[in-house]
């Protein structure tokens, strides 16, 4: 059946039936706004996105589903990036009437499930019609006053750090362009594939796909005060790095040999010809956070004793230099790219 | 210059210098969250709305300024229909790349300077980019605890009340159909107009591009105690409150002689050959408030010495009989109607 089929208000009354009643807000969907109260001595954080059909998703490479999921976790990402916990969530969707409806009960599955994670439910939204589909998640955090981890703290000397390992999520891309699927959790290909690529496409693809927020380990460090500055590596750790620095007002210097590739972003890469390294530099949506901090290195390897990597990368310098990689043979070049909605398409 | 020209940060730069520094936020545009303190002793009130080209809007009858205002404006109603205070906005845009800036530069001054009125900033937000035109507002309004007016608290026996007069946006809808426009608060026709249409057309095409929201009508009753329960008019009286009754398990009758019509929406109504009393109650986005109370009428009238009008349209029944126009002659239908984003395209 298709959205024209039923209508706008009875299709909010569907997406309310299969939205649990939300158990962390005063009123939810169904009204003019939805209500939350906030938590005494915290701060809001706020932050928006939109996912736009063609853009920043194509149908052919996911799942209703895993676009939820992926709706609603590079927002938990930016609640992440500012060492908050998330609360709730809205959205807003702009579908064309001749949709599915399953496609909308599969989309709103994946948000709520991606959600649930992290104990955040959606409280509210809007519906409208559009030739491009377009999904608007607002989600609203909290964080205790004055504590919110900004980008613009960090100071020359600090270390920079980043979560996780780099790349994986370019990889996927490079492997969905190419024509592997994942159906069912299993990887579709029109080559032969070794069961080592077999994996390796899997979880790339999964990356790309369902990119994990890192809110664990963005509250960790927001509540150990180890954090000067951090963001979310949403368009690549070259770009996102200089948006770091230029709101900090420094300088950076990254080290060749110190990325953290991720495994499985080699091997996907070695098997199309593309640089690893170029993957976890300019490639966007790994969603691991990227900080800063004066501490002890053996003390924030100390952190995460269940297993999170977190990896010192660079130095901080003074404002003027810009961010440059250093090579292995000792050379250092301008650290340039990442991703920009209006130029690559 | 167009959007492509510039690209993704140099545009989000430009509308960071574009908006004041925000006053009320602890942190603006420009890192992964804005940050805002809640009011203490108040609850939160969050609101969404996407506007989207060929939908909610055509570009053919507006300007990019009175967009923005509008998108504004639309957000702004929802917490006056709570009986809010509006406090800060986040504006999530997808754009064609071949817009030109200058759009870009007109759209957030209307929406700057429609929020300004209300001391509404917009700290933060979200850039893609989209072949359709969309942009999404939240906004973010606080009510004194535990006071936010719903939908659920109408009781039988209440009367219905409406601010305002009514069809005047549905009468400028006609009028833009019909091929009217406003360029420069000057109207352009086709065909010639007496000075009383000329007045009439003006204004209802002012009140459909730019609704004016009541927030000032929706704080003093909320903080009076008067609504029971409340709704503002985006889908059109007759819609709206059968959701208000529907989500307060009552039923309404409301009286045909009672609706207050715009004098302007009669005088555009009888030009076109349509029945303004339809504009009235299925024309949508008045954006005036509709409420009811148990309260003298005498008492409800000498509360807005200022000039705002508000009419008893009706009263409240029993759960069951649904809602309900009373004719002139004493006969009654059921009232039907009201917008649908997705069975009018």
């Amino acid at each position: 059946m298709r959205v024209s089929a039923i209508g706008e208000f009875a299709l909010i009354e569907r997406i309310r039936s299969m939205l649990p009643r939300p158990h962390d807000a005063l009123l939810g969907i169904g009204d003019d706004c939805a209500v939350l109260r906030p938590t005494a001595g915290r701060d809001l954080l706020l932050t928006t996105d939109l996912l736009v059909d063609g853009v920043d998703f194509t149908r052919q490479t996911t799942t209703p589903f895993r676009l939820g999921r992926k709706a609603m976790a590079v927002n938990l990402s930016d609640i992440a990036a500012m060492g908050g916990l998330p609360r709730a969530a809205l959205v807003a969707l702009a579908i064309p009437p001749e949709e599915e409806i399953e496609f909308i009960d599969e989309l709103y599955r994946g948000l709520r499930e991606e959600g649930a994670q992290f104990a955040v439910e959606v409280i509210g939204g809007d519906l409208s019609a559009s030739a491009t589909l377009t999904i608007g998640v607002t989600l609203v955090g909290e964080v205790e006053a004055g504590r919110a981890v900004t980008r613009s703290g960090a100071k020359p000397g600090e270390r920079i750090w980043t979560t996780g390992r780099l790349g994986a999520a370019a990889a996927g891309l490079v492997a969905l362009r190419a024509g592997c699927r994942l159906r069912d959790d299993q990887i579709e290909t029109s080559f032969d594939v070794s069961i080592s690529l077999r994996e390796a496409l899997t979880q790339t693809i999964e990356r790309h796909l369902c990119p994990i927020p890192r809110i664990r380990e963005g509250r960790a460090l927001a509540q150990a005060g180890v954090a000067s500055a951090m963001i979310d590596l949403s368009d690549g750790l070259a770009s996102d790095l200089a948006h770091l620095c230029r709101e900090s007002e420094v300088s950076a210097k990254i080290r060749e040999d110190q990325i953290p590739i991720d495994q499985a972003a080699s091997v996907v890469a070695q098997r199309f010809g593309q640089d690893p390294l170029a993957m976890a530099l300019q490639g966007g949506e790994d969603f691991e956070l990227l900080f800063t901090s004066s501490w002890d290195p053996a003390d924030i390897a100390a952190m995460f004793p269940d297993g999170t990597t977190v990896t010192a990368v660079g130095k901080i310098g003074e404002a003027g230099l810009g961010c440059r990689l250093e090579r292995q043979d000792g050379s250092s070049t301008v650290l340039t790219g990442g991703y920009d909605h209006f130029r690559r398409i």
